[in-house]
């Protein structure tokens, strides 16, 4: 008992899913400290598993108090909740980039796909009376054939990967934008010329890449400009990589360029689901509100995967996906 | 001169693509015949390539003073608006199946996804304001991952195998119901038992039929009821397979079932784009105005396999996707 590990998780896994780890750590969950038994445990704290956003009752107070603290795993696979300034350089933080590849991946790909057939739109329009049978010849021209067509996907991650290997299948030309550029079965380039030949050549692009301080704000005006005045660009990594103000102006310019995202703006830690543009009126938008990880997560396999890698820093191993602080702090 | 079969064209294909023909038919555009210029030719047209619909000018009448009419090759993928009864058992009618095959499909799984997804639903319900923060966590079990799950596809040619093989890129186990129930790397079945099995089994079900006597109504009342309660049926081929009062009352009893179609009843040789029954007004319904043969008809792979299979009937050759009479009449 003495030799294992304290390991505090948050959120609400369910136990039994997290029964590989019991040989290896003493469990504690956070929702059942009651009182002062959290401020009491603190200073016992060896790693965290934070199954969803850092919870609120981990203040930067509480954490400066865990001084044994030098492993943190992230439930989800962007880390840009984590408090890094305040856990300093003695923690690793390792992200869950791989564990929601497939749902997230699948999101992605039915918002291009939905965004490029105009189904949306077309059942909108059916909908409200707007639509006009003389006007059928027309819309075949905006239906478009994706086979033969090029996705772009920025980030080349678990989730990037699986979005070009759903492309790939449909027949697509697929062209990759990661910070290391390693080549693969597809084109990976990097750089800020890697980013705009990828933007300039896709006719779908696809944002799956994390948020930090590199990547903030990262598509705006430039970059929109850049690319094909008829083409969809998918959301399904942060609201703040995509500058707001910037793709809802080109929207309203482009009238046949689609914005399609799961994801919205988070204020004070929460996401929003909405925006103070009026993303929601345009018809060449297309919003849900981030259904894709959750969704994902149900399936038991994003947990899988941040047990695994839990597991392997408990034993000593090397484990996947460490984050590099600097480039969220 | 006088050794080319004559061979008249409906609709407006570009003349370019059918430069093949030349060497073997002499091409009259059934458009270009001025006063009694159709009447005339009427008795010397050995077959008719018809692009799309069948044309009103050629009435029962004008089809009975064809007496060299042998062949007739359809632009379309179906043939349930050919004047079969007219025609008579000395023309021979062929079908474009295979033509539209990747258009069609990617369009078939494009409303599986978006349904699958709840896409469409999620969008609408944002801007109606109807939507609610705090159900996220409910819409999370409503959105299914695909990769694991069933997709059943009825009518396994052209369209129903690209169908099945995107399924399959997605990881979704495919399982299809066809005639001729022959095997080929999905489980084919076939008869009205194969039909229950199919329906059963899938998450999701394509409509990949031609409409003819033997699949009108297909997918009635007790068809409906032997699929899951949450599946997903889309209809990418005649809005007649599927009885139309039939699905109207499933959606309205079972809230998680969608209907995806494309395709609307045919009244007087014209599409409707809508019902007698309210389906825009079901949330659990999508509706696209039969847009997914036309968008591919632009890519002119569809007039290509036309042309070619036509050639294969003016050279002597045995032409393809021969219809049998019987299921028409």
């Amino acid at each position: 008992m003495v030799d294992r590990p304290n390991l505090l998780v948050t959120g609400a896994p369910p136990k039994d899913r997290l029964e590989a780890l019991a040989p290896h750590a003493s469990l504690v969950w956070l929702d059942e400290l009651k009182g002062g038994e959290l401020d009491a445990a603190l200073p016992l704290v060896d790693c965290i598993l934070v199954q969803t956003w850092w919870p609120e009752a981990l203040t930067p107070e509480r954490v400066a108090e865990m001084s044994r603290l030098r492993f943190v795993q992230s439930g989800m696979a962007g880390v840009n909740h984590i408090p890094f300034k305040h856990l300093g350089k003695r923690v690793t933080v390792c992200s869950n980039a791989g564990g929601f590849s497939v749902g997230v991946a699948e999101f992605a790909m039915t918002l291009v796909m939905a965004a490029a057939k105009r189904v949306v739109t077309l059942d909108r329009s059916m909908r409200s009376g707007e639509f006009d049978p003389a006007s059928v010849g027309t819309l075949f021209r905006e239906v478009v054939i994706l086979r033969g067509r090029t996705l772009g996907v920025l980030g080349y991650g678990g989730i990037g990967k699986a979005v070009g290997s759903i492309a790939s299948a449909l027949g697509m030309n697929v062209v990759a934008y990661s910070r290391s550029g390693k080549a693969d079965r597809v084109q990976v380039l990097s750089g800020s010329e890697g980013l705009t030949r990828v933007l300039g050549t896709s006719d779908a692009v696809v944002v799956a890449l994390p948020l930090s301080k590199l990547t903030v704000g990262l598509v705006g005006r430039p970059e929109l400009g850049a690319m094909k005045r008829d083409a969809v660009l998918v959301n399904v990594a942060r609201a703040e990589i995509v500058d707001e103000e910037a793709v809802y102006e080109h929207l309203v310019r482009n009238p046949g360029f689609t914005y399609a995202t799961d994801v919205w703006q988070i204020v004070r830690g929460k996401e929003t689901y909405s925006s103070k543009f009026p993303f929601l009126k345009l018809r060449n938008f297309i919003g849900t509100p981030h259904v894709a990880g959750g969704s994902a997560a149900l399936t038991g396999e994003p947990l899988k995967a941040a047990v695994e890698n839990l597991s392997r820093y408990l034993k000593g191993e090397t484990p996947q996906n460490v984050v590099d602080p600097s480039e969220y702090i």
